[in-house]
């Protein structure tokens, strides 16, 4: 039939990005190559297809990403970023939005606050459809963003150390970027204070766990820093906010360190390190669109 | 001039489609053969067009069925969805609005509260202009695309029996579908509660009315469900909300009934029918899609 | 580098069009010139091309304008209308928007509410940024689609008596036309009340102040007319809200007179004067796409 079953990871990416465990090395050989090849050159191979981008969930920056990933390669999209306004309040189900807006498509793109809402989604779908951030679970396609900065800033993967820092206890970023890293032979090191370090189910032996940047900043290859998302912590918790790079860190690091962040930023990385090379943030950002750009041609480029 | 004189139902629909009172046989002839003509093949006739969305009330899928024609045949789109907080704010009328936007538009699409509204726009519009929905006025595509979906899926409409159940009373929806029907040698069943009975103004002999759908679920050929809109229910009323269809009435319908609805929908159809190749309610989208092609081909195509 | 140094307006205007005072007349014969070859003919110069709407304060008019420019020549819209629900709420600066957002486009628009905003967006943006109104201070587009209106509905600008009426003080529409206009041999008239007249910074000799439209009607070639922003007046001012054009006015005008106004209105212009010819400000609206696309054009055009 035209809908999936899901069982469990047993989807073929191409047909929905759900996590990160879909991907294998040569898949994101794969991506990464054809990112690289979209990245130059004006062809537009989507020309005549559309993309609704179903944001149940506000992310200016992700569905913008979209947007322009589609339109950059001939398509249009299909904007739904208000859903509390939309036909749901009339009670619709999820499935039934599915279906429905299916219709004007050839590939979806879905946000959603309800961690289920991603399986629920695909178990309908005729056509495509990518995750884009389902709740605390996952948020595939910045995971192989964040991967892909570090492959075309490096040039490999391999053999780097690779430093993680901030909130590692509730960024669903962290944990699938760590998840998508343990396929490489990379060192780990986490930085965080006690409270919001990483669930040790991500924990393996060989990993490096510190409460400051101190010890590891000038073994440091990637150093990827993520915010503290003040809005998930107790108001009761106090937390020591030095969690931020220092001139003195950059000062200490790497001449060729990579600074990574998935932003947005709120002082974790001062913005007077911006004109230092190394700051990789905002070209984060753009290897970001080459990565969507091959997801979205590999997933409905093909009639 | 530019302007039309709203004289009732005077107005040509390739100039402003108002209401389904203004298509012949012969017009619903041309529509559909152009529909089922776009649905197939990608020509984009209308490259460097532009249409207007305008939404003065929320309405995902409808909006969305023209964004997604208007762009499938190369055009954009101008998304206005939320005028509550666009200039209309600051004191302007709706025809100035109108005006304005026009300059920007090969075409309007408008949704409004208020049943005038159409009129009032049509009167000052110099570009085509469709009305996708005047408060408890018309709403021409949807019946035009419920029509085209009987059509597609029976092959023909003359010689039906064809059974409209639900809250026949507020429904424009159902009222628009019946004024379309009379033009066919049908036969109408309404099927609802004494308090949401079809109004007598739409009544013609011939017509049965009933309490429920047993009686007339084996001679069925088109079945077509719609939401109570509990919303526009007395606090009071109490209303049997049996009217859902069920497996059991599946097993009793004709092997080539078309059951439809036309969305959302909050319980009348359970998912579990969803399955049968006689549920019709997502294909009917995908119709939709196709008939508001045509009609944008046929008002904005010719240059 | 990549990014500008904000030296006053030594910017060009092809990187950044923040200000009326950045134009010459040399520069607004080149944007005409291009705007009145662009209304003519469909060529599509910007296909592939795309643009970011960013608007801090809601003007459907003006992103509606820039959003039809940019399709009509081929090229996508990112709109980005509820920067409320943004990341911004995540306590995001500006300056990292929009460094965030140039990633996804070959240009910006933006709107904002403060009057730095303008300032600080250029200092970061590596594409070109077009300022569409920063609070209190500009709104250079719209100055020049006025002056391009002046333009082709006369021919010329030089040798015009230009009156100017309304809120004068208050509206920085008023504010950049008068700049605009010095560059040229005008007559000057402005008609207010002395609670709403033209700040004294703005007034040259030989202009003329009025608080009444009689005196000059007679003489005046283009009538500009501006909204009286009653949300800005004090609660106890009382304003005599005479400032409206009468039947009686445009009878003793001349027969060439160009009557003018932004939009939207709230009564100055009673919509009766709407079929007289010489109402100009529909037509206005139609300029203003033209100029906006010769913008676009000539900033974003070459690769």
């Amino acid at each position: 039939m035209d809908s999936y079953y899901m069982n469990d990871l047993d989807i073929p990416w191409r047909r929905a990005v759900v996590s990160v465990d879909q991907f294998s090395r040569a898949d994101i050989d794969e991506i990464f190559g054809l990112a690289a090849r979209l990245s130059v050159g004006r062809t537009m191979p989507l020309t005549g297809k559309s993309l609704v981008n179903l944001f149940y969930e506000p992310s200016t920056r992700t569905s913008s990403s979209f947007y322009a990933a589609m339109t950059r390669l001939g398509g249009s999209v299909i904007p739904i970023n208000e859903v509390n306004y939309s036909s749901v309040t009339k009670g619709e189900s999820l499935e039934d939005t599915i279906r429905t807006l299916e219709c004007y498509a050839d590939a979806l793109v879905l946000r959603h606050y309800d961690e289920d809402a991603t399986e629920r989604a695909v178990s309908v779908a005729s056509v495509p459809l990518i995750n884009a951030g389902n709740g605390a679970g996952e948020h595939p396609t910045q995971a192989l963003l964040d991967l892909y900065t570090i492959s075309k800033e490096r040039g490999h993967i391999d053999g780097l150390t690779i430093t993680l820092m901030g909130d590692l206890k509730h960024g669903r970023t962290v944990h699938s970027l760590v998840k998508l890293l343990r396929m490489y032979d990379v060192k780990l090191n986490f930085v965080s204070p006690q409270e919001l370090s990483l669930p040790s189910s991500y924990l393996m032996s060989g990993d490096s766990e510190y409460l400051d940047l101190d010890p590891v900043i000038e073994d440091t290859d990637i150093l990827y820093v993520t915010r503290v998302q003040r809005e998930r912590l107790a108001d009761t918790m106090v937390i020591d906010f030095s969690y931020a790079v220092t001139r003195d860190d950059m000062d200490r690091a790497k001449e060729n360190l990579v600074l990574m962040h998935p932003l947005p930023r709120v002082g974790e990385i001062p913005p007077e390190l911006d004109s230092d090379p190394r700051a990789a943030y905002f070209r984060q950002m753009k290897y970001g669109l080459h990565v969507r750009m091959a997801l979205l041609v590999s997933m409905i480029g093909r009639d």
